[in-house]
């Protein structure tokens, strides 16, 4: 409604044609075996992204000059590419991919873009992002005194030593990007993957199913990485992370409102179609009421994307407003895929669709990339120092 | 962010101007005594439309010309209006004029629109619509069949005969808007008041205290109406009373974000000097979580109100979207408004703020213009429509 | 079901004759003109006080030797006092006396009983609690440090002075307990009142409306009492105010169960005669869920109550206890009131039925005796330290 | 508090052995490899069934003259087996068997238990449920004219037909009971297992994982039973679900309650070690307020299950009771598992506590025995006829 450009344009045509892919090639396939509970298998992984590379839909928010679409207009083609959760990955533009992705078009040397982001983009090989620790989310990942994985410099290299947990995808990875500490702080290096110095410990078993490589607990002993592969600069480790989190927060979201879109989809015609006590079930209030209140978050939840692309598409930083918008939408579709569950009864539970997968996925998005009570606790800090400031002058009444 | 243009900066300028006068001119008015269980006094109302006119912001929604802002920036003028329970009224943008206002611009002849709508632009009458019956919500307001007030033609007049409920601000109101049903079905009379048929019986003790004239019972017994006072035409009663209804509920939802955002702004500066257990209570995550609730919800209302605003700029009639819109803003908002009590503890709960009267008034908002169930009733009946053609082709997996 | 004792039928028996007694000669008197904003007038007071008197039902939990029934006999009959916003107040069980006479019947010595409690239990005078401060419940309600009030000696009298809030029923009492800072710590202070020392500056507009004489903001200037009316011990006044608290929060929350058992009946006898849409309203899923949520969560209010009933008759002090039951029951009988007034549409927000008042006192009873946040403060805290000593030994998996 | 009895001492005796039985013996195998998506393995469960009988605790809530425990001494016990959720298959009191068992102990004959209830007893055996139908809970499960299986005599035997889904257990039972309808109305037959004429189309994928054979999507064909295995009387099969339906909806909830005790340890144990923000994640509010919360709904959990218990233990049928308890406890103990794994963060969404676990398996269990919406609608219906009855006289203010 409040664009009318053509480039809004662009976001919608190609949205419509990765919706049909989606429907036509990729959930036909939702069943296939080699999808198991860390994640479709790489063979798998390989030969979807091939179905949307002849499709002309492979990393289809990278234009061919490296440009991005706009978050928008992400917007609108990650949320169609979620309406499987086997979409992201088929499209490349799954996490932690197209996180990475993002990162490197804006910070890495041409030279790193060849070697590092071509790659990612072509859809060859995939990535991981080792930055938590086994301390947890609220250790290394928000607190750089807390960051206990080590970088020290041996002539034009340097030797990384430490443990890391939750990494996604690492597992079948081709390029990663590791967070240590060097004398200057907090530096990001880029990898070729697998390096005998990173072991994968273990792959945990998590309640989501749709990462390819699952969530790995990874011991680095020695890992010797050339200074020239240092992404940016030693000691700015956090500055660039912070520009890949507030996109990557948003595209999470992007992606599980299109499955929510799914999930709705179903649970709605099996509401039509099944009866209880006399009429189908949609009939009654106690199902129909749960199907509006669906119907109504993710309405708020499609609004609160937009809103913070639009922030992040004028240049700004975003970091209040995709932590705004990351809580409200995961809590939101939390509620919306338990719903879905509920009104399908057994069937809900069961793997018969794929609701119950969607509702085991966001209930871990809940928790990835910060959970709702880390949000919270920046948003109440926010709203202390303004209300601080505005309590300088005359108090309200 | 989505609007740049002169339009949208001409409803930014007039809402600045708005919030002045209100933080300036009417919050410090806020307890006069002439504000009682069942609104300000038409004194103090008339008193208080004469400082709006004054500052040349009376009636500000509508041009000089006649036309109306949109209703995008419509939004942002009665957000800022809404800042105290009193701005709407002061200014002329309150319930039920501002809806009367807007049906009568859209169907009224020339010369009902000089009789009926002048004196309303220019705030020196004030108006009511009776449809509401003591059968309640459910009945009259929504079902024909169940509308049981009647009119007759009697020459070139009707008799009217039938009793309301819950007419808000009749006690006082220069203009009326009757709905009865004749032959032809439900039908709009407008009427000068008061009228000696139209007798108020008493006036309803309510939760709210903010509209002039409170609610009252009506009895009307053999009011005369010539046949040049039908708004339109007679039978398309339920036309009209759509085309006034989603802006209505829209324009509520505006004003009481307005209210939500100053209770906020008190709840947060109270949160900030008051201390417990050793430290300010904005320091106790407790309270700083509810505060950051309060901030995503009523970003989630504004984006809901601004959404279904450009539906009505469209030139759609925006049933279902102002539905969901009124759901999820009069419900979210609720939850703002009694979490503000709460952080506030007993001061919460007392009249020393406006916090206590803006919670009272967002109950009663939950049930005005359609409870909450009435519209998601209508909703899930519209899922249910949706899926049943959905589900003519192949299910969704 | 768990009692068969004959002490349980002495409860039963009388929580008979007391429901008898609220609904047959109280809730006629319901729309008293005597009762405003502030509670009903004294007058008022005695009059029903004379009523419940010539039943044989005055302060039915003290029987005639000064001993009380069980905290288990109590939930019964206070629950049947609470049927009526005006109940607990006629039948002399309401707060703050009842409280208060608790206090006085396990501390005063006997010259003090005969003086100020005597009076009391015959209903001849009510009484006030002098604890809170301007400063907030989160201030000296808990915090001894925080008590600003202050007592010094003078020969055989203490001089107070302070400032009090939040003062239940200060206006009309004729007994008050001061609680202010001796050198010894914390002190109680009984008082003959009126008193030209303790000067009413205010009564605070609040949004509930059940209690004689409002909520009063106090000064106490150069108050002179007697050695002989410190209330146990000079220093102790923080022990006494616990033996009072943990069963007053109880009998609150027996009084507002009785108060939902009412408006629950209510909604459902409305909602068995108005119809919408077709049908009866009750017939509606969106309706009828919400009075089957009511039902199940009135239970669960009954059952804590009796469980911490049982805590407190068995001679514990019940502090974690009843906090968990404060606020279970508050915030569940909230949620109950809310659903109650959602039924009824319009008129659940009107004072046609006495639902609307209910829904404000309980709006309120989730701060008064501490704001549900101070007691899952509390809470967290203990299980905390449970956590801590548990963590000692080996972790759980 | 309220049983001093020999008898309830016998519960309290009996729980803490299963406790520590539950805690030495059975947890430290949670993570045997035989555990699956679809329970642990047959032979797995006969070697925890093994332990359990040396330590004399299998099948504890039934004594060796074949009486059992009361319903309020099995809470207890099953609690306690609970605390895993592989102890209720260990101690042989988990579904559907322990319904199965109370079943046969009603209304088998000697000659029918003997056969098929001693097994059980014994542990020898698991047994199955053959009652839901693919058609869905709404359908056969409560309405009889829907159950579609049937079952015609044929000489001195019954033949049956028909089609059966979420058949807890029935790959790897030896006994079943089979519902379906002849002439006189639904009817249960008692059959060993394995069959040829009842087939195991396939075990669904659920989110659930803890029971033994899973679900199964089960096809009988020309099921050949002799008349001397109906259970009590053809067409009285309904009655006797009904005898088995209220304790099997209870024992679910004493067990999950367990379950979610070891999850609150579990969490409260990790937020006491884990660091965020420079102290311990338990001192942080938005954490230790969950846990609060968590500690009032299990004690509110406790009490609702304690009071059916009692309905039961006095003979009533406590169809309404059981259903308000199954859905109070369900969607509490849901909330409770929630926040458990959102409050360990990513260790909550992962294998490494069963609390993920926990969390599925409750996710489950407010749609296994009657989703929360068909309880609800089964209340509704009953607060209906009681508000229609009590408004035939006069109608409450």
């Amino acid at each position: 409604m409040t664009h009318g450009t053509d480039t809004s344009d662009r976001g919608r045509v190609l949205a419509a044609r990765v919706e049909s892919f989606v429907r036509e090639v990729i959930i036909p396939h939702e069943r296939d075996p080699r999808c198991g509970p860390h994640g479709p298998s790489e063979e798998f992984v390989h030969e979807m992204r091939g179905w949307a590379r002849d499709a002309g839909l492979l990393t289809p928010h990278i234009l061919a000059d490296g440009s991005h679409l706009t978050h928008r207009e992400t917007a609108l083609v990650l949320r169609a590419a979620g309406l499987s959760p086997l979409g992201p990955v088929a499209l490349n533009v799954a996490a932690p991919d197209e996180g990475n992705m993002f990162l490197l078009g804006r910070v890495a040397s041409q030279d790193q873009k060849a070697r590092f982001l071509q790659p990612l983009i072509n859809g060859s090989k995939r990535s991981a992002f080792f930055m938590t620790e086994p301390a947890g989310e609220g250790g290394a990942g928000s607190d750089p005194s807390m960051l206990k994985t080590t970088a020290r410099r041996d002539g034009d290299y340097w030797i990384v030593n430490g443990r890391k947990a939750f990494i996604t995808g690492a597992r079948g990875a081709g390029v990663g990007i590791v967070m240590a500490r060097s004398e200057e702080g907090a530096t990001l290096f880029l990898v070729d993957l697998p390096d005998p110095a990173i072991h994968i410990e273990r792959i945990l078993d998590t309640i989501d199913s749709s990462m390819p490589g699952g969530h790995a607990v990874v011991r680095i002993e020695n890992l010797r990485v050339p200074a020239s592969q240092v992404l940016g600069e030693s000691g700015a480790g956090f500055k660039y992370a912070q520009v890949r989190l507030a996109p990557a927060r948003l595209t999470h979201c992007m992606r599980w409102l299109g499955a929510c879109v799914r999930a709705q989809q179903i649970a709605s015609e099996y509401a039509v179609k099944r009866q209880a006590f006399g009429k189908p079930l949609i009939e009654h209030e106690g199902v129909g009421f749960m199907l509006a209140d669906n119907r109504i978050e993710m309405k708020q939840a499609e609004l609160m994307i937009d809103w913070c692309a639009d922030v992040l598409d004028s240049g700004a930083a975003g970091t209040v407003e995709s932590s705004m918008t990351k809580v409200a939408v995961s809590e939101a579709l939390f509620r919306v895929a338990d719903r879905c569950v509920q009104v399908m009864g057994g069937t809900g539970v069961s793997g018969d669709t794929v609701v119950e997968q969607v509702f085991r996925e966001i209930r871990a998005f809940r928790i990835y990339d910060g959970p709702t009570e880390v949000h919270k606790w920046s948003l109440a800090k926010k709203i202390r120092d303004e209300a601080l400031k505005a309590a300088g002058g005359v108090m309200s009444r």
